[in-house]
Parts: C-alpha cells; sequence; structure tokens
C-alpha cells in the first residue's frame, strides 16, 4: 500500500475543486443525496461484508484484540446504524448560508456574516469503519468536501463504504470527489496530507492520544481536537446527597469506555464522611475501584492509594480516582492543574457556589447538578456530532455540523468609498 | 540578548497563573485600568523616547531604511496615539459572559454557551512599537493574559511600553503578569513560544509573510492569521460606470500600502472598451503603473504586460494588475485560482450577478458598489481591529475583541442522569 506522494496531492486537488460544487448545493438536494447513500449502504450489505472480511483476516493474522475485532466488524446491524446515522444527518437543519448581525453603518454599507462551507476537511481517524460514513455525512450536508485517512487495519472496509458512497453521489448528480479516500494508510501519507495548507482548510483527528499529538506536531493545516477527557465532579458540603450518589455513578458506569465519563471525584470535605461511605458501596456494587487520597483512606481504609499519575489519568474504565478537598476553590484548583478542559459538574443546592464554579472552571462544559455524560452533541441538540475540542479556538466542546462553517462578511453598498 | 530558554516557558507560566486572574474581572476594572495606562504612557513620553532612542540609533548603525525608522519612531504624536487607540479600548463593549443560545431540552436541562477569554494569547510582531500597547490592551479587554515578542529593531521601545503598562495595571490592582514580554528576540525563543501549548492558547503572528509562515510551520499551538491581501475588484458588464471609476481609485489609492487595497482589476470584455481608457487616464494621473494582460494591450497599448507572478502579487504600492475576463465567471475563476481569500468586490446593477458573486466568492469579505478598503474592524463596527484571518477556522475577516473570546457550554440541571 505504498503509494507516490504526488498522489495525496491529486487526491486533495480532486477534493479542492469538488468543493466548489457542492459549497453551494441546495439543502435538499444534500437531503436527498445522504437518504441515497443510506439506502445504497444498505443495499450493499453483501459487498461490504466481504471487504471487511478481507480486513479481519489480516486483524487476526496480526493477533489484535477481541475489543479491536468487535470495532472493525461490519455486521449488519452496523451498516444498519450507518444508514440510520446518514439518514439523522440528512435532516439536519442545513447550516450553510445562515446570516447574522446584519446591520447598516453610519455610511450606508449594510454589512454581516453568512455562513459559508469550511471547504475541504481532513479527517485522520482510526479503527472504526463507520467514521468513514458520518464523516463524509456531515461534511457533504455541510457543503464541504473530505479527504479521509483511515487507519490500515480497515482499509478495505474504508475503500468499500467510500466506494459506494461515491457511487451514491454520482447517481444523484453530484461530484463524486466530494468524497475521497487517501489509498495508503502509512505515516508518509498523513505527513504529506498535513502539509498541503493551499488544498485543505482544516484537519480533525479522531483516535487515540498518540495520534492526535502526532497531528497536532506536524500540521501546518488548523487542527480541531481533543486529546483527552479527564472529566471531574465537585460534590459540595450543601449538594443534595442523593442527587450526589445518582449522578456520580451514572458519571462513571453508565458508559466508563467514553471521554465525558467522570474519571476524579472530588470531595468537599465538610461533607466527606456522610457522603463517602455510602458512594464507596455503591461505586463497588457496580466493579468500580477507588483510589484515594490520603484523606479518603481515613475515611474508607481498605481503598488504593492514589498516585500523582491517577490524577491525570484518563481511565476509560471502572476505575476512579477520589479526592477530598478544603472546599470549592481546591477543587478549582485541582482541576486547574490536572484536568483536560473536557467537562467538569458540580452537586450543590448552593447558589453562590454554583456560580462560582461555573464562572471560575474554563472548561469546554460546565455542568450544575447533572451528570458529566451530557457533554455531547446529541444531548446538547447540535445533532450529530462532528467531534469535541478542547482547544479555545473554533469550537470548544461538543462540536455540531454548524461548527464545519464559517461566517464570511458580506457587504451591500451603493457605491461607498473610504474617506 | 540571548537567554536560558526555560526562561521562555517561565514567563508563558507567569501569564498563564495571571489569566486565572483576569478572566473574570469586573468589565469596570478593565475599562479603568486601560483609562490608566493610557494616561501613564503619556505621563512617560520622555522616559519612552528615550529608550525609543536606543533602538533608533542601533537601526541607523545598522543602516535601516527611512521608512522602517519611520515606523519604528516613538515620537509625541505617535505616544499620544497608542493613548487614544487604548481609551477607545477601554470603552468598547465587554464580550465577555454573553450568553448565546440557551435552550431547555426535554429532559429539563437548560443548556447554552457563555463567552469566555480564550485564557493566554501569544502575539509574535514585527517593527511598529505601538502594537505592545495595542495587543496587550486588546487582550486585557478581553480578560486575555497576552505574552508579547516583538522585533529585535524595537526591543528597547516595547521593554519601556511593557513597562509602563505593567506598572500602571499593578496600580489598579491587576497582576501586571497579565501583560509579559519576551525578554529576547531570537529565533530560538520564537520556536521555543511556539511549543508552549500547555501555557498558551492561541498564537497571533503580525508582520511580513515570512515571518507567518515560520510560526505556521511550527506552532504547536492555534494560529489566527492572514499570509496577504490580493483583493480583487470585478467590473461588471451592467457596472454603473461612475460608480466603478471612483471606487477603483479609491480601493488603489487611497492607501495602497495596506492588505486591503485592489491588487488586481479584474473587467467584463464587454464594458472593457468603454471602462478602461477613462479608469487608465484617472490612475496615471495618480501615478498608478498598470500591469495588464493582452486584450487590456489591445486597447491600451502602451501598458506593461502582466507576468504571471504578477496576478499573485501583494504589490502594497501604486502598481495594479488589470485583466479582461470573459463576464464574471472567468473572474470568479481567476479569483479562486490567484487569489487570497481576504476581500473582492464586484461593481453591478445586475443584481443576480451581484448576488451570484456574493455566494460563489468564498473570500473573507466579499463587497458589492463598495470599495476594498471597508475590510476593516473598524468600519465594519468590530471595534479596534485584533488582525484578519483568511483561515475559515475561529474567524474569518476582520477580527474584534469578540474573536479574542469563545463559547463554552454551560448547564444547569435539577439531577438529570444519562439514560
Amino acid at each position: 500500500m505504498s503509494v507516490n506522494l504526488t498522489s495525496i496531492r491529486e487526491v486533495a486537488l480532486k477534493a479542492r475543486a469538488a468543493s466548489r460544487a457542492v459549497m453551494n448545493l441546495p439543502s435538499g438536494v444534500k437531503e436527498q443525496a445522504l437518504l441515497n447513500v443510506a439506502a445504497s449502504l444498505r443495499e450493499h450489505v453483501d459487498f461490504l461484508k466481504q471487504e471487511n472480511v478481507k480486513d479481519l483476516d489480516a486483524a487476526e493474522t496480526n493477533s489484535l484484540s477481541a475489543a479491536m475485532l468487535d470495532r472493525l466488524t461490519l455486521s449488519e446491524r452496523v451498516i444498519d446504524g450507518m444508514g440510520k446515522a446518514l439518514e439523522e444527518i440528512a435532516v439536519l437543519p442545513d447550516p450553510v448560508g445562515k446570516i447574522t448581525g446584519m446591520t447598516r453603518r453610519p455610511n450606508g454599507l449594510i454589512v454581516g456574516k453568512m455562513r459559508i462551507p469550511i471547504g475541504v476537511v481532513g479527517i485522520i481517524y482510526e479503527s472504526r469503519p463507520n467514521v468513514t460514513a458520518d464523516a463524509a455525512g456531515l461534511c457533504l450536508k455541510s457543503g464541504n468536501a473530505v479527504v479521509l485517512r483511515g487507519g490500515s487495519e480497515a482499509f478495505h472496509s474504508n475503500r468499500a463504504i467510500t466506494k459506494v458512497f461515491r457511487e451514491s453521489l454520482e447517481k444523484t448528480g453530484i461530484d463524486p470527489n466530494a468524497v475521497m479516500l487517501i489509498p495508503v494508510t502509512d505515516r508518509a501519507a498523513i505527513m504529506e496530507l498535513l502539509s498541503l495548507e493551499d488544498c485543505i482548510d482544516l484537519i480533525i483527528p479522531r483516535g487515540g492520544e498518540g495520534l492526535i499529538r502526532t497531528v497536532v506536531e506536524h500540521s501546518k493545516i488548523p487542527v480541531l481536537k481533543h486529546y483527552k477527557g479527564v472529566c471531574h465532579i465537585f460534590v459540595d458540603r450543601d449538594a443534595d446527597l442523593e442527587k450526589a450518589y445518582s449522578i456520580c455513578l451514572n458519571a462513571k458506569v453508565q458508559r466508563p469506555g467514553v471521554c465525558n465519563a467522570m474519571e476524579t471525584l472530588l470531595i468537599d470535605s465538610a461533607i466527606a464522611e456522610s457522603f463517602l461511605p455510602e458512594m464507596t458501596r455503591m461505586f463497588r456494587d457496580h466493579g468500580v475501584e477507588l483510589r484515594g487520597c490520603k484523606r479518603c483512606r481515613a475515611i474508607i481504609p481498605d481503598m488504593v492509594t492514589a498516585r500523582e499519575e491517577d490524577w491525570y489519568e484518563e481511565f476509560l474504565d471502572l476505575i476512579l480516582a477520589v479526592k477530598i478537598t478544603e472546599g470549592l476553590s481546591e477543587a478549582i484548583d485541582h482541576i486547574e492543574n490536572y484536568g483536560s478542559n473536557h467537562t467538569e459538574a458540580i452537586i450543590t443546592e448552593n447558589y453562590s457556589r454554583a456560580m462560582e464554579f461555573l464562572h471560575q472552571v474554563d472548561s469546554s462544559t460546565v455542568l450544575v447538578n447533572a451528570s458529566t455524560r451530557f457533554s455531547d452533541g446529541g444531548e446538547f441538540g447540535l445533532g450529530a456530532e462532528v467531534g469535541i475540542s478542547t482547544s479555545k479556538v473554533h469550537a470548544y466542546g461538543p462540536m455540531g455540523i454548524e461548527d464545519l462553517t464559517i461566517g464570511k462578511f458580506i457587504c451591500f453598498g451603493d457605491g461607498q468609498i473610504r474617506q
């Protein structure tokens, strides 16, 4: 699968040319196109499964874990899920063309902003082949062309999904080059892609922290990303303990392997003795391993001692770090020092401390009396999620398709010149 | 002026700590602080001029051009101008805390976005020392800490301005580390700065294309920038010729050295013979050198022939490239091929072609029947301009202080957990 790197540039140039064709597609055309792709994926179940088997065989030869194999498998259910996701994307409101802030300047010039597609989006991802259909669908809906670079484990599956997607677009009369797959998966291809500042407007990496750090280090193109989600819940001295038990349990165990699950629990020392024993019992009933600070262990002696590195850790598993703090301000300091700017929550009935937490914590999502698991595009009403950004640039927190557009200034004059 | 690079990190860490102190400053405190700095700069005219002389002496020794010397000089007028700029920034509406899109989700969770400061902004700039006060003022007003890295030519001037700024902040009770100047100006310092992803949230380079390309190539931190402004005006066959003459002349000659001046004039072939001779006469009366395509030279035989590289050129001077096109679509293609995504205008009385230009041209500012010179934060009502972005990420076009903030999600719950 090695290839002349000039071909990466050719792939990107084709997407660039196609981006001009899709930037102004009528909403109805984009909607119908995505519904057609969904139907087409379901029609081609046999072809997709047959190509997927090539990846699965290679994965077995390379002794990939059972979890990896599961993520890689295109079952009928997974393919139907890709179709459903595209159908949901199809009917989202079109973000392109939205006009905001039109004002009339003193000289009569009428100025405002109109949202336009970003242009060409590069998506670099690992493993799950359904990301291929998802990402292409989100980009097309928002008027963007996309250059996809999936992982080597899923090469045949990604190529098959892209083929079906492109053929369906072509039948709908849309330039199929709006969806391009890089025909190789080696590292040199990523490096080449990241240098094509004149063809690609934005890079979104989706995968492990290692992949994302490599992309950020080498990209000349702006990158939207999050490294990890070390999410905190602070249980304040005035927390309603019933709410606290329920929210903390939900945030940790409802789906521990995702980035908005709680990784560290902070507890105000004033309520630690009344709160921690029952909370510990509930966590342990659900198989959660607790790693606590010294003060925690004074209350629950058989708790594992948390090491310094546990405070930075995104466990993505039934493991939780627990710390008792001297009130709110130590908790905020801890989040500032160890957090990842993803999602934090406070549980309290005290109005002023709720507002202080809301203002002082500068993470991309800050909640009062609700589970961190709500930090999600769908839950926030953005529709399908493009990704999550923990950098304070372009978007912060869960991103919807509107975040795949940008506002350009439009000005209506009648002969104005600058004095 | 060499220095241990660990000190760059220390500088940035001080700014990071200060950013937490300034992120929630009340609007009135920030306003008063900036008014105090303005007054203080005027009080310290002698000190500032005395430090500036050190830079001017070095500049003469290094045989800098008269234009460079002029840009470098801190006259009483320039210092007063810095004060006025800060006074204007002081009274701008505070962008921090603005809440948008609050909605109630079906589960009762109330979700919306609140604008917060970006955090620590790194500004890398050349030459003009007044940028020091301007940039620090814009960052403070928007609740950000700033790390400044000016050019070596202006080192003593920048250090003096920063000193006065910081002392004034301290008197107002604001952490002076919110405004930090990198104590060295060599390239290694820039490289170190661009790697401090954990201390600095955003980099804004201001200067020549070479500086900006270096920054983009090496930064791990998101960069907001524009490389250059190759701005176009297209004179359509249905242009009101009087408006066209006036707008084109204004866009070229009113201030030729700035990025929103017109660099290439595109003319619909259907009106070229009636429009070009009079337009040429007017340009030549104002000392503009025209470089035309073959078809231009068929009408104005003594016009210089434009070379291929002229179409890419940001002349920043009384030079203009001129091309006759087969109507609107060739003009749009030309802008797509040679443009810089900065600012383009169409002159026409034809409604449909005006709207087509507005939709098809994806530059950051698109105008109908007005001069490209209006592409400016002040003219668009944003207040003082932070810079211009020609990348379709975060901001596109002139940026005001609101672009130094970002929306975080805030959520008010009453015990919600994810199902």
